[in-house]
């Protein structure tokens, strides 16, 4: 493996040498290209080099977005801008720099801070977009999902999957900021979308300390005998924090007595999974939490799909491509298709959180992975 | 819906009417039948009527076996039986009596009381046939699944599926007894079982809390990234009693507060289940566990398989098809293929550990359900 | 691999030496195992090797049921015996002398000879139980499955799906023989069987070319759009000979002109599949059909369940465990789980109906093969 | 259902009154956005309504390609651009005029005509983008896939599924001309295109009259034993005439003697399927082929996702949100997501081939119908 991205074992395209068209020809060309024009036509094979690359070329590039100027900026937006029916969220989303000016930090994938002040309401309403969001710090905020109010902590992974009903509130003395997640670009570019209105005030304002969805579905193992079946995105509204520490303490427990558990030496690694199938949380979007030991690191690998890390605790080192960040808690990463990845943690280990888009791929028969150092 | 265990809705068989045979033409059908005897032919006129009833009446009977004589019966064999190499298992099987004296608790399933005195060792095996343990009662059993040490406590439920190596120890100062069930009968009968033996000595004589199984499967909703993908049976050795029962807690008070989440009014139930698919901890046994508030009962229904239910705490009335039990602590009751029943708790409540064949007829398609007094 | 049916992986049990009782000890015990009978419960250690041996010991036997003898006693209950309401068919069928005179040909299978004179009608009637009847020879009857006429003549491979009504009539003036097969023995075993009777005369007494099933779906790789979705068993009521043996004919010419194609050389075969799902054409029961070359040989292999083959044309040796048979047209052969087998063809070369239980196995993930001599 | 592509049953965004920014104010909101404009942010707030519609509103247009004018083209393209290494084939895409000049039918999927004179050679080349071939006239061109000649002729449907070697040679004294469909945006917008040159000259230049894949997989029903499982894409890789309009016409015929088998009246369709799954022939890509009866109609419907057809023979209005296209022998119309679409038959009838996305929609569980008459 050569220059990252550069897909070595694909051949390159050779042009076959075409003596170059008399100014007859390029006229007679040149009327053909315009009636083509004229038609809504165009010919392959000035463009195949573009738009069928030897491997993926995403358009899109690696970024890292500061945690304390997002929420520097989300702060300032709480100050100025109400939150309420019309504009529906005081959400700041990341634009990635190479998705021309669009709100998508991937083709497929929406990220944006959420910010809600004390007191404040985020209204109800629904959408077919699948959405879910991560706490990174502070808590006070109930989302209510189709009419069940689920409580948002520190280091909770919390979903709203398409259809589903939801608004939030902030009963707490403090201010609240999340990462939001949702397949809008996806919806939006594939003319998926579908959105309606639900009530202003939130159908239910109890603040329990458990959703319900949780107290029906978080048991390990075990489910109702009275929701038998499948279900195409997860029935828990919320991975508690506590479960998803323990999980990987107990992964680097068990590598530390010699037995697997972890991904790799030192990256312990869980994926939040949909309890009636086992699969991905929602159809549309992958969800998992890694935490490395101090100066542990990850394999490199190419693959195909979009890649958002946040850092929650601890600091590491991200390769993208030919990028190097230095990420600290909050801040967000993103890995375009097919560009090599690493993390190297910091010298306090490092955990982050982690989604993507591979299940749209994985559904398809699309996804591919490379890992050019070998396994 | 008439008498317990007659199909209503299926016309009965009517037998065309045939003037009676005259002697000769007897004559003539004896030399026939004797023929067909020789050659190892049956005509399916002379049978149809018991090969094909109108509806499934099994052999098995339903039947009570009272705990505490399984226990005294277990104990005195532990005083005259030794366990090892060979026998294998101090096991005593409940043989249903309509079966022909096999040990078969329904045609495809296998119930035993297993029986371990302080510190023997149960050597270690494996075999194509799916095994369980329910404990009813007592610890200081480790059960050493594929040399992963999985501790046996009041109320766990325990999976030793097909082809995983396995040997039993008891380090404690108390002879401990469980619960066996296993697809032995379904296996001989079939013709698909295959055994082995595995060292004498246990593998991993260590004795934890948790089995490694557990730290790496029974967190919520959370699965490792380092092993994807769907297997056959569950990866989780030990569903833990504190979750059973908090999760059977949860559903009565998520009722009790008006949400959904019970099976029927007072009665909640969950299903042990495989976390990589949703589906049944192995491909021939579904386990689970169910609670009635006091004086709650179940919704009468006919069910093609076959269910047994062990009591763990309170009692119950089981009505099946024409029987009635009263049921108590450790207590084994049964239910044939398409007898109806159902339970009435007493006035504790009731705690009942129940397992089944039904995946067997799920899969292919076989399966089937009638409330007659609807649901 | 040495002796037939001998599984030479496994460990064979060693019984613990365990020093002979006294005669006070032994009179304890057998008070212990006398209780014990009283309360419909058995030691598992006097039983574990019969119960679950080192491989499947079937108590089913290999055996050859002669064509011509089954057809001469065919015709002669043809002669003494009418068919109608209560017997509902005059079909013989074949008892596994090893099966305590069951007419089991397998633990799960049912296989018959089905005799209809001219004019005569089987009448309607529906089951639980998966049926299917290939024709062995002749023409002129009509099988009506759920109102569609399906013509049977020679060669051609049927489907009566579970719960489908059906009756067949002669419209020939010869009369006219088929194999049935069922899955009788695993539904009375399982207690899965439900019976219906339906109209005593067809429902539809016209005599088309083609089936409605075959005209909505043996096209082949398309489906009717106005039937979307999977269904548990094929659509397709009949298998048309003509397409069997132009598939088997194309597999052998792929096969001398250099191509993949057939199982091993000389061999070709297909399965007949449900082109809802790629599956097979009931959830119990395969089917096959297989053409060896005149000398080609198959594979050997041991296989979890039960295969039976009927020869078609040509002759064939058929070893089973170790036996052997030589088989001719219409002759019916089966083989038991886990014996060895393979077929030599003949001078002519032979074709071969298979069918089997293989389905139930691969759904429950209890299948497995062996082929001593690799592959 | 009132205006076309209006989703009545949704309520409409109605923004909160907010009373207008102070200069003041207003300065601070532009300087926060000017802030988050340089750190690749953007509000959700303003641009909701683009970005999350009430129901799809699909950039791409409704849009009629005129055969006569792209057979023009293509044979205009033959004389002036030769075909080979680079540009790889003489392919004249069809751009949607609502999608920014790119060669896009819809956001998913390219079609094309390509064109070959007699004696061109397109070289081998694979991707793993998911391509077919409809033939709307002519022959003598046969595509090379995976080493396996397959004949290309009139009203055939020819698959090349992702990752198949692929060339075309045209052996007839004529230039033949036919539809290319292929997930190239698809594949281009989600970044997961490859794309591999394999050797200059055909790799099998026979002219055989069936391919070796139609010998081994073009049985109706029937399956070669020697490739069991399920695979991504159908292994069939021609779909023949001959069998696409018998079964249409079988539909018809069912149709008038009184039995269910079309879709509606007058109205034969069906699917092109993967005969190891029963599902559509390749993950992204459905196809079917449709004909109604003169005069017959469609039912109205708004689908997610688009379809295109091609009229093969016949003509027919086809109405698509609230355009209206009079269609004849070739040309090609595309609908756009949500647009509702329904197609009325000429006095001599249609027969239409149609091809979409809607795999990719169903995969991810974000299909959705709506028949605003009814079905």
């Amino acid at each position: 493996m050569g220059a990252p991205g550069k897909n070595d074992y694909a051949t390159e395209h050779v042009k076959q040498e075409v003596p170059p068209a008399t100014p007859e020809e390029q006229a007679e060309l040149d009327t053909m290209y315009k009636r083509m024009d004229d038609l809504h036509l165009k010919p392959l094979w000035t463009q195949i080099g573009g738009l069928m690359p030897n491997h993926p070329e995403p358009r899109a590039v690696a970024h890292k977005w500061d945690w304390a100027e997002l929420l520097k900026l989300a702060q300032r937006s709480g100050e100025l801008v109400p939150v309420g029916r019309g504009g529906e969220r005081r959400a700041i989303g990341l634009a990635n720099p190479g998705l021309d000016g669009n709100t998508y930090i991937s083709p497929t994938l929406w990220a944006a801070i959420q910010y809600l002040a004390p007191g404040e309401n985020a209204p109800e309403h629904r959408h077919s977009q699948n959405a879910f969001r991560f706490v990174i710090e502070g808590e006070g905020v109930w989302t209510v999902v189709n009419g069940d109010p689920v409580p948002m902590r520190r280091g909770d992974f919390l979903l709203t999957p398409g259809w589903n009903y939801h608004g939030h509130h902030n009963i707490a003395t403090e201010p609240m900021a999340w990462l939001d997640g949702l397949d809008i670009p996806f919806a939006y570019q594939m003319d998926t979308g579908f959105f309606e209105y639900g009530t202003e005030k939130l159908t239910d304002e109890s603040t329990p300390d458990l959703s319900r969805s949780e107290r029906l579905w978080a048991h390990p193992g075990l489910r109702p005998v009275s929701f038998p079946g499948k279900t195409s995105y997860s029935p828990i509204g919320r991975y508690a924090w506590e479960h998803t520490d323990a999980a990987l303490n107990d992964q680097l427990a068990l590598e530390e007595a010699g037995y697997p558990g972890t991904v790799a030496p030192g990256h312990a690694a869980i994926r939040f999974s949909n309890p009636t199938t086992g699969g991905d949380v929602m159809t549309t979007i992958r969800a998992e939490f890694h935490r490395l030991r101090p100066g542990a690191s990850t394999t490199p690998i190419h693959e195909v799909g979009n890649r958002c890390f946040q850092v929650f605790e601890g600091s590491a080192t991200i390769n993208v491509g030919d990028k190097t960040f230095e990420a600290n808690h909050g801040d967000v990463i993103n890995v375009p298709s097919w560009q090599k990845w690493n993390i190297v943690a910091g010298s306090d280990g490092v955990d982050l959180f982690c989604f993507s888009d591979t299940p749209i791929f994985e559904a398809l028969n699309l996804a591919r992975t490379f890992t050019p150092e070998g396994i």
